[in-house]
């Protein structure tokens, strides 16, 4: 029988505010809403949610994940994405696939938010599909982690 | 009766050279291979493929789809994607849903390759999940377009 | 009757020090004054005062003042001020008149100083006034918030 | 008698959807209409028009009128303006008046639209002139030929 | 009997043009209004106005200043700020306290605004208070010179 | 009856000493021929010449034509067009047409010259036509104006 | 009888990952086993190890040290070294003797490692040396502090 | 019996101009004059000519010599060295020998033209050497190949 | 019998306040000593001197100048030196041997004082020698002048 | 019996000024004091200095030492560590341990010297800990060499 | 009877260690070795060997050179390309043809090397083709002064 | 009875090649002429001259004079004064007047020589005035050592 696979999805500062931060770049859903939709597109995949403000906290929570098998990862790091190589360097201990994904278009918007130092650490990068942008990443990991 | 989806999907300069070119970064399988698991995957959307090592016919291209409607675009412009403001100008002229998507994590390798001039006129980008990040890409397009 | 008007004055990294940390630049009053002196200054205002070493704290503290009304604020982000895009992202959440104060002069010591990236998220600036420019900050927002 | 005066009229990528691009930045008539209202203003000179969104072209056409006398130039090269070397070696082998013309300002725009790399080997320079900014080139020319 | 104190309040280039220059940024209030307001807020003190386009006027009206005591100046020298290190040696040269004023958030708008070449030789910068800048920092000198 | 049309046209620094200036680059003709060319070409529009070596006279010359209709502007602020941000601010208050002249081509030049900060504030550049250019631009504005 | 010597380690993100994380560059040994290690060799000093992934709790640390005497510093901070002027500000406050240590050559890696926004503040820099770098710093150390 | 070597020689934009273009510069001799003389001085080995503006037949020539043997390439790119990664990434392809050449000595004249993206894909170069320089890279090549 | 000589002294912005302004870097003698000075040291030549904070009013006296002979120029134009293209377009015109003097070595202070705008228009630099500067400077025009 | 280690002591430019140069950076002792102290604190090991204020000096004694075995480098290039890349590569070719050393903390002195290009072909960088640093660096290299 | 040609190469820093530097890119050939080859492949002509680690010695050599004719040069100055412009002072003297070679295809390695100083004083440049490239050199040069 | 002045003069590489070496912008002076000139000049004046090629050969000469007194330093370090910062080392240690001198006008020439990295360590600077900068700085020097 087959491991069962688990899907970390790692939201940064300022997520838990969706639906009430600047609705017209991040849309009106919560960020409830999001882990809602997410768990009901994906039914039969064990989905953990963490957000947090805090840089320490997901660098702990990223270090949990250390060694683990049949694990893929999306993190929207928010704001830290641009300049928190702590981060980068926790990312980068971990072997499972991973998945760099943005809300908005990054690259449209201010100039800060067109470099991110996580991209170089993940496996693959998706900006600026809105919620469908972590749909379509856990898609993919459950595609690869089924494939080994 | 709904109108009929129709998926442009474009691919840049030594895009038809996959399977022979790189097959570390960019995989073993070819452009035909790729085209085809495209049409397999959507069997009820159609989707016109082109590639060109031309700027000049991928900006031909993409004025004959002005004004287009249930329309929806992909583009993985190779290395245009980090030059051609001509490409960006013909891209920004059209008002369907348009993707960027690059078959390798772009922000992992040389530095010209991590800053793209599309991507600004792009809604969304998928880079570094391979030929998944077309089909995903693909999934995207479809669900705005149906959802209007 | 008017609603209360209630001032929010955040004080980041090692503010805290005041008092001790180089009191030739900063002075020798403490943190405890400081905020006695702004009290005893505008005794019929509601003011309360954060301090926190934690960029995650604040933004935290930041984000419980969303929404609210007939509120101020005063932020003083320390070193914080010169990296700090998540805090900053959280400043332009909130609808109310924001100031930036900074005891002294950022512009006429090391170059990392003369940036900060909250400014263009504040409503004003106020540097190098000492303790009286945080007296300024308060009275400049009592009179917007009565006005209205 | 004196010879006959050629100008030619050379416009690069885009700039044949006039009309339907950007009508806020460009206007709405067309390259048709363009080239009408360059004809009846000047009916006594001999013009000839070339649009192509291919580099190529461009060049091959530079290279077909070396060594003509008694001829002028107008070039709007669109986006190649901003990176086509090989566009800026081939005006540089023509020894005739040439003059740059843009329909926006593009000193207003975009970062990258501020620097053309042909102004340096043509004679001029009109920008954010519209539709007029071809006129004036035009006589321009004329005037300086007839001149000689 | 204590010496009387005296303010100058120095206004550079386009700044006598407040009421008709951008009102959505400089508010709709005049030079006069302006000046009408601070002295009003201030009976007791002796306030100077002076406002002229020309830098070397400015240079000539500081120079004038020198071994002053009990004065004090508040300089909003407009676009100046952003190159005149003429009017940077003239400010540096004067031993009373000095406070650079903007009315608007000078880091909230073009690039080239972002930088004061004043703002290291003054003591203090407001920016983006709008006319109660002038009146804060009227206040806040008044208040060192009586401590002085 | 239509209102009577008046262009202004403002030389800046040097630029009174044409015909005795680096001959090669500005031509042997001298202002005085330049405003006489400009009368004469024009008989039937009423034409305003002003020249100054001082920063501030041009300012205040700008400031006087604040709030006029029926009315265009040429400038040529020689060197100034390559750092004065308080004339960028004058011609910024002005609502009618304005055009930026350079009797030279500014890109072939030293490299401080190829960037003026006036033309993101002018609606129209021309340059490297020599005298011709202030002629063109004179015919474009007035035919704007009488299209007005 | 002389004061007791007392030694603060301190480490930062990532580094209780040490024997985890890339053991080409960081050893197969862990955080405890370079604990025992530095005990073992100074058995009559008194030495404190701190370990955060929280900057804000270094932060604290560095401030609960203000003022000791008889006190010497070594700090890893591993990423947060390369942005963190937070923690820049709380080395600089303290008087003791300070040391920065990295395991790796922190010159010979990515651009971003090569930059250490802390050794300005800190006495010294030890990098590349392994773990014997913190043997030597402590030495070091020892000889300042009985050499008074 | 050894296998016949095959040198192709691909001359880019301008390059068919030999002999018109900025004869001080590139020589009197025509392209056919070169074409000629290194048929001449090599009479025993087979070479091809390939001359073209146009990027795209350039990377369509490249891609049809994918695989091939016993070959080796001189490429002279014209000013699509300075920007085409297109070719780039077409040479970077071939597993053959590929040197680059230019006529003039690229390192003395404008600043474009100093940086070559194509000489970190080619394994040698040659500039400035004129006509010769394709003499000594077809001799070098030929070495290279006999030697296998 | 010779033509005699003229030597024009030029002080820019501040230079008039020379015995008050930063005597550790200016020394105490006072403009009006400077002046004294020359003429005392060259009895025999005449000298004129002119000081101005303005910009414009350099500028004229410059054009002043204009085609004269057995003149010579020593200009101190203090912090003009570092941003005025339009004395630097000036100067440019002027066709006898000009120096540029400063009191300070400009290489030692603050970084805009390192580059000198106007150096690449005269003929000579001398910095840093105080007094003496001007002296030598006079001393060298009048040895070339005499020869011719 | 086990080979006997022999460490290299290799000082730049101005290193055998000790005790003259600047004492308040780099401490009264002279250059013979720091070799007499080093040979004193490791009298088992043989330690061989040299000296040298030329940099061909240099790079041919590091040749000389090609090939080695039992051996280490200590070197303090002084201000050829930040720019003699002839140094560099000599340092390169030798595969034994090389620790790069510097008496003062070079990252908190002028911006040329916090940057060295032999830190990146050394092993290990000692920087700020006065004569100290020689001897943890001499240890060090014992310690690495007796393990093998 | 024509005068005899006389060819100089000279090597700089390191060269003398071929064989045993880097052989992955340098090659297992040695100094003599390649002086041997060349001196073989040209035995009609006179060469003269120089090499050297001292930058001073090197500029010695080349200005022993000035004023001969029949002359021709090769340099490889090794690590002293990138930094010496005294080297290209002396280069710049010298009237007779000087090419510059370098062994390996600086272009594709650090950052560092892909820069020259000396290119621009060099007639032509040859990189990339190992021991190939002096051949080349020496022959381009005897063709070019036998042909005179 | 005072002590003899002694002044050095101290010639970097390229400098005996004076009136060989550019004559346009050097002069046909010889070094020999420009020495004899010298001492002709100040009779009662003790001078050494002092020209290498060699860097450390001028570092030598520098720490020679160490500690001298009634001693003043011309140096003219050519292309070593753009880079080599062991000369600006070994000038900084000298406590007695020192005057960087330069025959050509270095701000006029390549971008490379507008930079001098011993300006900073001398006390003034002298450019552009040929063999006359010399005795200019001669005199200076006397001067200053005269008044003590």
């Amino acid at each position: 029988m087959p491991e069962k696979i688990r899907i970390h999805i790692i939201n940064g500062p300022n997520l838990n505010m969706l639906g009430k931060r600047e609705p017209d770049i991040y849309g009106t859903f919560t960020l409830t809403d999001l882990e809602k939709t997410i768990r009901e597109t994906f039914p039969g995949t064990e989905i953990a949610f963490f957000q947090s403000n805090h840089e320490g906290e997901i660098i702990d929570y990223l270090q949990s994940l250390w060694g683990q098998e049949h694990t893929g990862l999306i993190i929207n790091a928010g704001a830290f994405s641009h300049y928190s190589y702590a981060i980068h360097d926790a990312l980068k201990m971990l072997a499972f696939p991973k998945t760099e994904v943005h809300l908005s278009n990054i690259y449209q918007r201010e100039a800060f938010r067109a470099h991110s130092v996580l991209s170089s650490v993940c496996d693959g990068v998706i900006a600026g599909l809105g919620i469908n942008g972590y749909l379509l990443g856990v898609s993919d990991l459950i595609m690869k982690l089924k494939n080994g």
